[in-house]
């Protein structure tokens, strides 16, 4: 490779992958525009109405988005150093799924139900972050919510054991009768009841299942702010985190004192 | 513009923007009382029995209410220095809106419809918060959520392309039937069930649909915890500002004295 | 009034408004028990099943109740020092609204609707919480919703607004059709869908209306963010101040020092 | 009792009641498929399709469950020093609970519905936490709950006075119609709208009763922020009390180290 053609792939990279030129901005703005384009065309092609006037129309433009979306995926390959890293990380698996549907539609025409599967293009969008200071904000929430994550998982498995139990109590009250036909449903509709969802496709008709449901519905209430109080205190400690003291304690280098700190909390030495 | 003129402006201005006169208030109140009285008519003018019986009688006080606001904008305009700035400011374009659509529903027979703007008369009663002591509260809610506006952002735009992929996934495995006729149906279902509203007027029927729609409850369950979070943390940050003094100890050095404080609680300097 | 009177009317006062003693905390507990089985009645006679079943019963026990009542209201007249001030609280209306319905159904066959007010006299249990430690907590709670009032007066006003604004679009949307028939009720639609409750006895058939609908949706699940935070920087704020050093200033008296202080924040003295 | 039987007992507690082996691990991985696949079959045989399909071989492997179950509880109170204590503990009366129903189906075939009782098997998946490093994480969770107890209870006490209050008011309103059919129907509604489940299987018809529900949503909307608030700050509470050193600084004597701190933030000296 000589020095000619890699600075037309260092200049395709920053194009592509990159936003601080003119260039990798209208880049990554068109790009926008296209994914959204190609989103609105899946969803207006569902319509039965707009499918049977302009379902030509849709395919085609289908078909041009896909022509696009693949030479901008072999661009992405050829301009990167590593074109296997890209292909096996999370966009780019993504990146490919925005374009197999439409080429397996030709050789299994059962695949047409795979063409849904072009929503995922959607999750595209959040390359676009990168233009904004939206960036350094969503990594804030990112950190807040992994640092929940064992915190929500037990509650969710707490939430999940009391359905199995409320949902086969009530089976048992309503004795698969009222929607309550297997214990399966009834697990469905305590979900739909904890949540405070309440479709109303299956509601207890019993005095004594109203009774449980309505114990259902009020713990439910209760529990609501278990995962509320456990975010709410993560992103108040990461935002202590980023407020505290930007200083490292020229004793033992040690960060984190607190805003108040006059000695270094690992060495003793004045800050 | 002679001394006596400009006299006459004054007092007016005094009537009608500021409140801590007794003709001030008084004007205040009396608005108040107006917007609201010609709310309630809009209202009962909706409601077909009350139409029938006192249709002519709603249109005539309706026009006595568009007078009257009409005078008002008139007055607005002469008494202010800079008219045009109020003309173009949001509290001016809802004047105007408030009074515009009974004079179109004139020229212009569909316009009818246009009455229902009406309601946005009601935006005018912010004014009146002047009067009380919860301007400088809503101040301090409005800088809260719009410090937070950036997190939220990022948050609904997540909740966004969710609905978009579970809802086009719902319309897969529904296969079009039980209400998710096609992919916007789909999302509005997947909207209502993940901010648990939940009309029922969609619920799914398949067994994989329950499954799925069960997964989208219990994410939505957790996910709501994500604005409140933020918007607690933002809340409090704005509380904590407004409680410190705004000053560094001169003995030494230390910030965040109590508002209250005389005394460095530190060193016991004089703050 | 002699002596031995005086003494008769303190342990009366002894027993029915404190509960210091084995006397008064008996009379407390029979009080709820009484009031407890007043309502269970209440509930069960408006069970048309049971009310033929034993309606004659139920009424009986209703007088019995109502005697009894009669009878303490009588006592708690007597035993206290300002019996005016008493019956002008607002246990005292209460107690009072507990026992006239009875009477009044005697002598005005239509007030037979008026016995539903017995219900009320489940707000006659907050006078046993006296008994528990739960009453230093119910002030705690009480306090830190009193302080977040007028934020909460300003939140609820912003609601109706928008619920006002957002019902009438709707109702100008579906054109009265699909049960947004006028605008109070396009109004209860827009509060049954903001507040997350979604009955599905109105929901929008048109896909703007759907759309409108979604925004609403997806606004509420932002807006409830605001109560709850509001709530818990005030409760936080309580408990800040319960936990604040418990000290008086020895130089000047102030109180109210945080727990790191080392001088007062007012004179400078040391703590 | 001879040294070699205690050795063989202390293995055997070893394996079923600790999970730091390689076959105590084994033991409690094999305990929770066992758990999860009953569980499943439960579910799987209320179904009725499956049940016309395979219920003999359902209820064949229910069999080999509660015999696998049954030697594991017997093997549990050999390997333990006080049986009878771990019979009457919690998890102990779940394990019985987990095999009697198949028994009690023998004898008494009304018992039947017992089997539903299975389900409470699922309790013992939280056995398989001290597998993981949820455990901790797990109790301060119920650390922060049960600190916030009081005021949940004092919270739920007023949400049940209101409902039924509000749900006789409503019966009063709906005249016993539109579903509101007696008062505890009537209280059912009032939780279903209070805690915006909101099945809609009753709603109100009539513009009073549509306006007071609107009152009671809104309410509810508000009220779901106390919960939210109290266990919040416990949470932060928790937090804060296990980030926090309890030691006092020899120096100075100031609290409130970082755990991480190994010298006086605000003097230096040596903690």
């Amino acid at each position: 490779m000589n020095g000619k053609d890699k600075t037309w792939r260092l200049r395709l990279h920053e194009i592509i992958y990159e936003s601080n030129t003119a260039a990798g901005k209208a880049f990554d703005v068109s790009l926008l525009v296209l994914i959204i384009a190609s989103i609105v065309i899946v969803m207006l092609d569902s319509i039965e109405r707009w499918h049977n006037l302009y379902g030509p129309l849709f395919s085609q433009l289908e078909w041009l988005f896909t022509f696009v979306f693949t030479i901008e995926y072999i661009l992405r390959l050829i301009s990167i150093e590593k074109p296997w890293k890209y292909v096996f990380s999370f966009l780019g698996i993504i990146d490919l799924l925005a374009i197999i549907p439409s080429y397996l539609s030709i050789i299994y025409t059962g695949g047409q139900s795979l063409l849904v599967f072009r929503a995922l293009r959607l999750l595209r969008i959040f390359r676009i972050f990168k233009l904004t200071h939206f960036l350094s904000e969503m990594k804030f929430l990112g950190v807040a919510i992994r640092g929940s994550l064992t915190k929500i998982s037990i509650f969710m498995t707490v939430v999940l054991t009391l359905v199995i139990i409320l949902g086969s109590l009530m089976y048992l009250i309503e004795k698969g009768e009222n929607g309550f036909s297997n214990i399966p449903e009834s697990i469905y509709w305590a979900i739909v009841t904890i949540t405070t969802v309440g479709y109303g496709d299956i509601s207890p008709a019993t005095p004594l299942g109203k009774f449980v449901a309505s114990i259902i519905m009020l713990m439910g209430y209760g529990i609501i702010a278990v995962p509320t109080g456990i975010l709410t205190n993560e992103i108040a400690l990461q935002a202590r985190k980023k407020e505290q003291k930007n200083e490292v304690c020229p004793g033992c280098g040690k960060e984190g004192h607190d805003v108040d700190a006059k000695h270094c909390k690992n060495c003793g030495a004045l800050l």
